[in-house]
């Protein structure tokens, strides 16, 4: 599996470096805001996940391509906005496109501090904008690379739908949720977020691989559901996970710290769940950790101990591998395939990480 | 054509009331903001013009209606964004869209002033990358009513560089001209910006109408190439005579005031002629108003002596003269019928108002 996702990313990098549609973007630092996150890299494992279900179906790599670029471009344009949203500063280990804007422009046009940030949040919400653009674009030229216009049509559409309608519906979720109080919250509630916000764009790239490989404009088709559902399990499996390794996993100097879901006071299905099942003291205990500035490594042993003993750490790791192993069966009812073994190789990839 | 126009917004407004897209965004109140301006009215000037370039060349009007519809939620969206960037509060007499959202989530979720204009800007966000998505399944949806699929992926790729990149290149141009010194800024500048931010989404409503009535994926169609220089020359007309109504006008209660152009620096080509063309002693007086507070009438009547003095007020109207004629002569190259004079009439509505 690594050997073709590393080719994948390889074709995918490739294609948006030399892609024209930014080309004709003014001012030149927006055109180079709107190139920026696209092409900073990345696993690209939403791009192998649409060409491998294209292919585990028979359809051809070449005519999943641009598909699986747009798809990578709009996961893009929801980060730049939502760094806007979360105020975040870094992303993959550089500058955020906000903030990177607003050094460059408030050098250029010498603004005061303020401005200056206004400014390179300003633009940096029209770098989204015309990435979400981009995307589109990068659609519809299936149509010129063996996708026919309805199939094209019909891929449009169900990316207004999952990508756009259902991804930014479980953002807005996860951005109220943290308007919320914890205690008012519950885990269905988050499952559905993340089945939206996570989930959504992974379906997309399920659905789009199927139909092009089917060579159907019919998102019914029953191939295309199940492949669907696959997706939506995996998505939220993995997304399960990562709530767990943020506070259980192994300490990453690259990744997130343990413990920032926790200072941020995220709310995760595990830590819902630990709320409702602790006792009484536990729960007092766990309440107060919560949005703290750091933690040592004796409060992230006692949260630990809290989220074990009251049954949520285990049934949140009994939850996602459930998930990954009805993934993992819609993938076996198909027959098998090098596609098939690099879906599955990505299942297990997803949830057998420590960090 | 004053009755078509009513009888099209009419139309419009039905249509996107009922449409079903924003039906499944979560949550509610995010909902109500992706229909909130989309369903205020107006004149809905863009749905017309698609219309009637589609029936200039014996396109159906029913062919024509949902790319119609998906111009007036895209143009929508930019002015969601706009009001962001530009800090206003109100549009067409009602709080903007992220002041609306302010005032909301403040409430609903108990937030300090700054946190609830913070997500009230984050949701606003949000809501207007949802309309884009809107406007780009709004229009696909032509291939359900009567848009061949090879035109309707053509017709999204026009849209694509039109609408969004193009479009959004002259948003961020006017955005980076309110940071520059006027006095360093070209009125050919302004020109190109006036092309992109207010001319492309015209462009592409005659060009898609005409695509549809020919039925044909060819941009470069004749036909085609001459609407669109046709909706170019009408645009630029139409923002150089409002320019000139901002200072010369007839003051409506309803529209923006005389003078504030003026009061925020906008640099408009006559006002940068005007500087270029002005006596010494002119040109510095007419620095001095630029930006003041408010206007008396006697400040307001010395602005318009040097900007008639300059030559530069003759210049623009002659300007906006020759484009509107320019935009008439590619009419009257194709044969008459109703939507040619609908469309004749829009050029002089647009061109001979004063106010």
């Amino acid at each position: 599996m690594i050997n073709h996702l590393r080719q994948i990313a390889a074709d995918i990098d490739r294609l948006l470096a030399d892609d024209e549609f930014p080309a004709t973007v003014r001012p030149d630092y927006l055109r180079d805001a709107v190139r920026d996150y696209p092409v900073r890299g990345g696993k690209r494992l939403r791009p192998a996940m649409l060409i491998w279900s294209c292919g585990l179906l028979g359809g051809s790599e070449s005519a999943a391509l641009y598909p699986a670029a747009a798809v990578e471009v709009f996961h893009n344009w929801t980060l730049v906005h939502d760094d806007i949203i979360d105020q975040d500063d870094t992303r993959r280990g550089a500058p955020t496109s906000h903030v990177k804007l607003a050094a460059e422009l408030g050098g250029r046009f010498s603004l005061a501090a303020d401005d200056a940030e206004r400014t390179g949040r300003d633009f940096a919400i029209l770098a989204g904008d015309l990435q979400q653009g981009w995307a589109n674009d990068l659609l519809l030229r299936s149509a010129e690379h063996g996708v026919p216009p309805e199939v094209t049509v019909a891929l449009g559409r169900r990316f207004q739908k999952l990508a756009n309608s259902d991804l930014i519906s479980g953002e807005a979720l996860d951005v109220e949720f943290s308007l919320r109080e914890l205690t008012g919250l519950k885990s269905q509630e988050v499952r559905t977020m993340l089945g939206l916000k996570t989930g959504a764009l992974l379906q997309f790239c399920t659905e789009a691989g199927a139909m092009i490989a089917l060579n159907t404009a019919d998102a019914e088709h029953p191939d295309v559901r199940k492949l669907s559902e696959f997706a939506l399990a995996a998505g939220i499996a993995f997304q399960l996970r990562d709530d767990y390794l943020g506070i259980f996993g192994v300490y990453d100097s690259l990744g997130k710290a343990l413990g920032n879901d926790l200072r941020e006071g995220k709310a995760t299905v595990m830590l819902l769940d630990t709320l409702r099942l602790a006792s009484a003291a536990d729960r007092e205990k766990l309440l107060g950790y919560i949005g703290r500035e750091t933690y040592s490594d004796a409060d992230l042993d006692d949260v630990r101990r809290i989220m074990r003993d009251s049954g949520a750490a285990a049934s949140n790791e009994a939850e996602a591998a459930r998930l990954a192993e009805q993934a993992r069966n819609i993938l076996r009812s198909f027959p098998d395939n090098p596609y098939r073994q690099h879906l599955l190789d990505l299942v297990n990839f997803l949830i057998d990480r420590e960090r």
